[in-house]
């Protein structure tokens, strides 16, 4: 059997590697345009901050001679003829053509940063949107002799390396056009985010509802001020675009693959695209929201690895696992705090026409008396027709991944506020706080929702 | 509606708090033979250890009259008359006779340490179990001149115990008749705690395989050595009795109630006991384990609380929550590490027959690269024939309950390996690892059981 991965990120390396881990003799090739093995990208944000000297510290080492895995760096794939079933790569080096058979393709081609229209942003030498490692090391050398910078947009990444650059010492603006991480937290919970980064960092300034209306570029065409829809100018060093990404699926259009209503090609529950050979998983992918039922395209690392396992799955042993869906089940840390959310936003689950309720609980993430207790911001959001669970949204301490993830399993499994608060969690003061703020959050909605049946 | 409450631990004090948060008109009563409002037993050992000054500090100041509960202190419950309702109670200070008519009782009544039959045990006047805040300040002061210290047996709040004190100093030795806690983790898990506590504390000696035989007492009645089943002698200045805990179930025993095969009072999901208007909960209550479906007794704050939480509905909004049982998650913290964990322990479950597989991996609690990594150990355990999971352990960072907890809901859930290899889990690098020690487990455990299918 012939196994042809298009792209060597998180994800394409994971299936290759999962299916080598199941299958010890089909033949893999991995096709990418870089030369490195794969990175951890996840980790930037730190090596722009200052935690490791450079991008080589995440930079993996891997042995694709022992795994038996052909990895065609430098190569890329121009069209996958799925009538001879041949994916067609050109070396970058050389130009020379390559043809691959295959019985099956993985298509892992990720996303691309998406750059919003605005006069210069496109043009700016010092405009960078981290996205991949050269990204990062740009972003980390303008940042050396850099006093100010302008961050147009609040994506969780942009938002990752504001933080970094401010805790840095470097003047930083970020301009929030409409909401702060709009698709993961609700307006709530996002002024409670900007107030804590402010108070952290005291040279991290927002200016809300304010967007970029136009770059100004000096001769040698980098932007030395950005102008903004409220006619201010702000002098700026460097510009960071943090507007989010946009899947990767040229080849698989060209391909005539299903590409669906979010712009990712559309994949089922083995992750298999229009055509059964093909599968597609990671950025460019598209999959369903598990609880608005709704497609979606998750740009999430987890969503991506998760599919991965599944498509070589598909491939070494069908039907054995599936993959039916997502919950953006997302964590982010922000210098001390972490913010996260999982499942359905309450702007997003009214929007879509749930009746909700929710609860809102400030406490701590370990008992009052201890110590080393810090501030935890939890929200929970029930569905009232069914008492279902729709979506939960967390700030604090390394504690919000225990919360949502406790949310992420029950929504999985559906369930109701009243069987989650039956859940048998542990507890120890030096760990965690006594009532889990799920738990608080709970029994808030429970006296709300049924004190009136 | 009249309420009586008999114990006043975290179970009395949740049980009455919640019921009067729900129900503002219910008369309320609560009987302890205590005087002080309510404390935080889990925060004992960090008192001992010297994290506060002494024991005011985990006791929780009430407002009992703003929340119109009437509290007896200093009262025994003496009996519990059925026929007319009625409770009757004796002043530990003054021997007046109390009848409380009732609606509902709730017996909250807890459980005593249990002592090992070893000659001088009960006589020394030296010989401790942390079970009751006065034995946290008989600990604390006991420790203040001591220079060694013999503990005997290996109960998970003995360790704290232990590991508080050789953290102090003092040398510390821990018979160990049959294994580390015995019912919470596997003997190879129990090994590894052992290493690595003896590892991080140089004071503290695990003597394994070996129990006290004799405790030999000064003419003051203190115990000065401990004479060992292997005959050697060790000097002591106090011992702590770390045998675990047994139901008090007298009064409950007298008034006839049903008492269950683990000594405990036998309830049901709304906690009624075999009389319905008598419910009992925490430690002197027996319940279903949620795995093996066999009575169990959970001597757990955690178990405890959530009982109090579904008690109070029954009474105050009977049917809306129930409890089904427990799963035993537990965390416990010695010094820097956390041992945890839930449902089966393996030996457990090949001895009620399951036919078991099980992974056992070795990792870290953040990706390699980060620089404040620590070591993380985590064991799954599942039933071969129905693929379901059937128990896990920790031992590492606080991120112990993050793997547990998710185990906890996937036992709550029944579901099997496959499934929670679905699980959408976030990720960030400063939080926690790329792939979590409960899916590599999964992992390994799929291509385990899955390659023979």
């Amino acid at each position: 059997m012939k196994v042809v991965v298009i792209g060597h990120g998180s994800t394409g390396w994971t299936a290759a590697t999962t299916l080598r881990a199941w299958d010890r003799k089909c033949e893999i090739t991995v096709i990418d345009m870089k030369n490195y093995d794969v990175y951890h990208p996840c980790a930037m944000p730190y090596v722009i901050g200052g935690l490791f000297e450079d991008e080589t510290a995440i930079i993996e080492k891997l042995n694709y001679e022992r795994m038996k895995i052909n990895f065609l760096r430098k190569h890329k794939a121009t069209k996958i003829d799925r009538e001879n079933r041949i994916v067609k790569a050109i070396s970058l080096e050389t130009n020379e053509e390559v043809d691959l058979e295959y019985d099956y393709v993985i298509i892992a081609t990720g996303s691309k940063a998406k750059l919003p229209p605005i006069e210069g942003i496109r043009e700016g030498k010092n405009v960078y949107a981290l996205k991949w490692i050269e990204d990062s090391e740009k972003i980390r050398k303008a940042a050396e002799n850099a006093k100010n910078v302008v961050v147009i947009g609040a994506s969780a990444i942009g938002l990752e390396v504001a933080t970094e650059l401010a805790h840095r010492g470097i003047d930083t603006k970020v301009l929030v056009r409409s909401r702060i991480m709009r698709l993961l937290v609700d307006p709530d919970y996002g002024e409670i985010i900007v107030k804590l980064l402010e108070e952290r960092l005291p040279k991290l300034k927002f200016l809300l509802g304010i967007n970029a209306q136009k770059l100004v570029l000096n001769d040698e065409g980098y932007v030395t001020k950005v102008i903004t829809t409220e006619g201010e100018e702000l002098e700026t060093d460097l510009v960071i675009a943090a507007a989010g990404v946009a899947p990767e699926v040229t080849l698989a259009k060209e391909a005539g693959l299903e590409i669906g209503e979010t712009g990712a090609i559309v994949t089922d529950e083995e992750l298999r695209t229009s055509d059964k050979n093909i599968l597609a998983i990671g950025d460019c992918a598209e999959t369903l929201h598990l609880v608005s039922k709704k497609p979606v395209n998750s740009a999430l690392a987890t969503c991506g690895v998760r599919m991965s396992r599944v498509a070589a799955m598909t491939i070494a042993k069908p039907g054995t696992l599936k993959f039916p869906g997502t919950l953006n089940n997302f964590i982010v840390p922000y210098i001390d705090i972490r913010v996260g959310s999982v499942g359905l936003t309450e702007t997003a689950a009214k929007e879509l026409g749930f009746e909700t309720a929710s609860a809102k609980i400030k406490t701590f993430d370990k008992p009052h008396y201890m110590p080393d207790k810090t501030d935890f911001y939890f929200k929970l959001i029930v569905d009232k027709q069914t008492d279902k669970i729709l979506g939960a949204q967390a700030i604090g301490s390394d504690y919000t991944i225990t919360n949502l993830n406790i949310v992420a399993l029950a929504l999985q499994k559906e369930m109701t506020f009243q069987e989650l608060l039956e859940a048998d969690l542990s507890y120890a003061p030096a760990v965690n706080e006594t009532i889990y703020p799920v738990t608080q959050a709970l029994e808030f909605i429970a006296r709300k929702v049924l004190r009136k049946r």
